[in-house]
């Protein structure tokens, strides 16, 4: 691996943060509110990290596959940590361990949070709390449709992005080219949900904080009480839609803005992912009703369809306490934990996707048994997987569960309860953020040991890049030279 | 499908059991006790049913290999159904429900018991219970090594029973020599046990029900304390042992037995099954220590030794509350239940041999990603996996995730709690027998409603059949005729 190469183009990535911590500075000096400063300071520690060694590794070659893989990894930890700086020097959050924490939570767009007090917090810190999500959610839609496929990541070759452009050799200009157009659709979206939250009653910065959060279903919201703090039917639903596009593969939304509306409705993978929604709406709403937990059938549906689309697209607003609800509501929030968004979306988890070919993978081998000696086909959107495809897929799946485990392991082993362990690794590792038990949904990760943080921060980060890309890194093999 | 050879097959079984059901019928008699007479009846009624069915269908067709998996579903259903017969009859279990839920708990290997008070029943009922154990053990290791591998289910075929015997084309004499074979091994370890408790101050009839129960991994004993209730630190060590031998591939004892003792280490699975067992005690033991939950190294050591061999081998026997225990032994354990013992023991779970090839594919997986044109193949045994079998092993456990995931629902959805959901299902699935919340180490099954008790005999079925065999009747091509 050539390491010069890697550091070139992070140097660049820390230039590029550098840049957009301006954005908060200028809110902060707007609001007339003192830390405008540390902003100011922390992209200038950005700039004279990245270019200075910029400086030095003009030269370094141009990077490879296998250098791919250090790059994402390292890219979105030293982006992290560099915003985590403001955080720090402007004393808004005191200890470096839980700014490093909120400002990866942000970027990796898990949105779980150590503050205890979100209200008291100026506005330029709830800026740019909402900025990174944002900014790491336009960089996870570039990142599962452009690079990925590239470095064939468990199954992400099915989703090269198939929008129009040079098709040449090299990689730069079709990135470049992919990243336009999509980016176009994630700041148009964007636009549209600040414009509907606005229209619904909601002040315009915390429209903004709010639309940047939904798109790159992060979830840090201004609020203690997060979205539930409105008590607004209406910002519910709007927020609920925006969810859900942000848990849709942007390919989709692209083709669909240039005419193919009914593109939808040919997706396999979108078509699962309204399924899954609408089947445990069905289910929880129904146990709810049962019981007469809310008032009317109104409340109980908007309650119910806020969470699951909150859980499944791996959001992590709240307007309800989930802990207080019936147990199946547990079982199937735990469960659309895993599932998570589809590819190509900011959403986290194993994708949905991947939970199709696995569910097709386990039938077709049923029917084995019966006719062992047919050949059999998984097909997904029209198209046969290839054998190395599907293991790819299910081998991305074992690394999951292997991951989790791991991590319920480490935390109990700490001595943490196990409720409390199985909700924070899957909610850090499903990019969620509101987990069960201590860190549950009216509850934040303050709490917990500061080497338990750094754990989580890293659960973060591997489920965020889709895994391989974090653990391929563990291998020896990875380190050798080219 | 030929039904009419399923049920020839079926109604042979049930002649066997009537067979089988004279024992306790003898024990009852040699303690005085009434229920001898219930014994007879349900033998009576055995052979009623089977007599009069094989009468009409003598010249049903040979079996193939679509009716096998019929024959193996159905054949541990009804043996089941009818050795519940007597607990009903007697009165001793006086709901039918529960008697099926003891008897098919019994054979099954399961050892979850609704018996509030154990120590009240007859003599003839629990060596009954102690019985069913044995027989459906004895039946295991002849499925696992016999007769799953023609069925091609989940990589058993890596367990084609390597012992010597005349190599036909036809697949009787085979089974024969092999059952043989593995029966006489099974017997004499028995025996073994049985000495070996007497000796250490155990009474004979306990000492034969719990040889019984241990060598089948099953779990029912004697005592509502379990194994805790003899309170002797020789006992305990003597069962860890028999436990431990239960839950290996009973091929390699064979060949041990035969000389090639040295064949032990030669075998992947049992290397790993090792240390998967060490690594959990010192792990439990560790944290145990360090609370200074027992006053000793030795205790620590003992307790947890034997808990982690109990879940492992997926026995259920207990000595301790492991509910009470630091919360990583509650990971650990879960862990444990799902991995279950070796391929081709009485254990049950997942097996350790399918494990294992899980961690290599995923590992290879990871390779790939560094070099994306290089050739890898996984290895067991020495032996290149081929990838129909690798997909095959990935095929067994997601369907296995997936009944597991589907048993939290359906039971959460019933307004169980989530805790007890989860336990019961994976005790139920794994044939262990004690679960977490309510079905935990030092309470039982009959807290539950009747059709939750059904839905876990399905699961105790579906767990034990190694999946694939009683799935596969769920779809429709499976019963077409031929």
């Amino acid at each position: 691996m050539s390491i010069r190469s890697v550091i070139k183009v992070l140097s660049f990535l820390l230039l590029v943060t550098a840049g957009c911590l301006l954005l908060p500075a200028g809110v902060s000096a707007l609001y007339r509110e003192s830390d405008w400063l540390y902003f100011l300071a922390a992209a200038g520690l950005g700039v004279l990290i990245g270019g200075v060694s910029l400086l030095f590794l003009r030269d370094a070659p141009d990077l490879k596959v296998r250098e791919g893989f250090a790059v994402v990894a390292f890219g979105w930890l030293v982006v992290g940590l560099l915003g985590a700086v403001p955080y720090w020097l402007s004393g808004q959050i005191p200890s470096f361990t839980d700014a490093a924490f909120e400002s990866i939570s942000g970027f990796t767009t898990t949105g779980a949070s150590i503050l205890d007090d979100i209200e008291g917090r100026s506005h330029g810190a709830l800026f740019w709390r909402a900025l990174t999500h944002w900014l790491g959610g336009m960089g996870i839609v570039l990142l599962a449709l452009a690079i990925l496929p590239l470095l064939g990541v468990g199954g992400m070759q099915l989703y090269r992005a198939e929008v129009p452009g040079p098709v040449a050799e090299r990689l730069t200009p079709r990135i470049r080219e992919t990243a336009k157009l999509l980016w176009g659709v994630y700041v148009l979206l964007t636009g549209l949900e600040v414009l509907a939250l606005v229209v619904a009653g909601m002040g315009f910065f915390d429209a903004v904080c709010h639309s940047f959060a939904t798109m790159a279903t992060g979830g840090f919201s201004n609020h203690n009480a997060s979205v539930g703090g409105y008590a607004s039917p209406a910002i519910e639903w709007i927020i609920i839609l925006f969810m859900f596009l942000a848990g849709t593969n942007f390919t989709l939304h692209f083709l669909a803005l240039t005419g193919r509306w009914w593109i939808y409705w040919r997706d396999e993978e979108f078509k699962f992912y309204g399924t899954i929604i609408i089947c445990s709406t069905l289910l929880i709403a129904g146990s709810l009703f049962w019981i007469q937990f809310y008032t009317g059938i109104g409340d109980t549906l908007r309650q119910t369809l806020f969470q699951v689309v909150s859980i499944t697209t791996t959001t992590g607003f709240g307007t309800a306490d989930y802990l207080q609800w019936p147990p199946v509501s547990h079982a199937v929030l735990l469960i659309l934990m895993a599932v998570g968004g589809c590819a190509g979306s900011t959403g986290g988890g194993i994708k949905v996707m991947r939970v199709l070919i696995l569910l097709k993978h386990a039938k077709l081998e049923l029917k084995k048994m019966l006719h062992p000696r047919g050949i059999f086909t998984v097909w997904f959107n029209n198209r046969a997987l290839t054998p190395g495809l599907q293991t790819n897929v299910l081998g991305f799946f074992l690394l999951f569960m292997m991951v989790y485990v791991a991590g319920v392991l480490i935390l109990t082993l700490g001595g943490r309860d196990l409720v409390t362990s199985i909700g924070a690794t899957a909610a850090t590792l499903g990019n969620i953020g509101p987990g069960l038990g201590l860190v549950g949904p009216t509850s934040n990760y303050a709490v917990l040991l500061d080497w338990e943080k750094w754990l989580l921060v890293l659960f973060m980060l591997i489920g965020r890049l889709e895994l391989f890309t974090v653990l391929v890194l563990f291998l020896p093999g990875a380190w050798r030279r080219s």
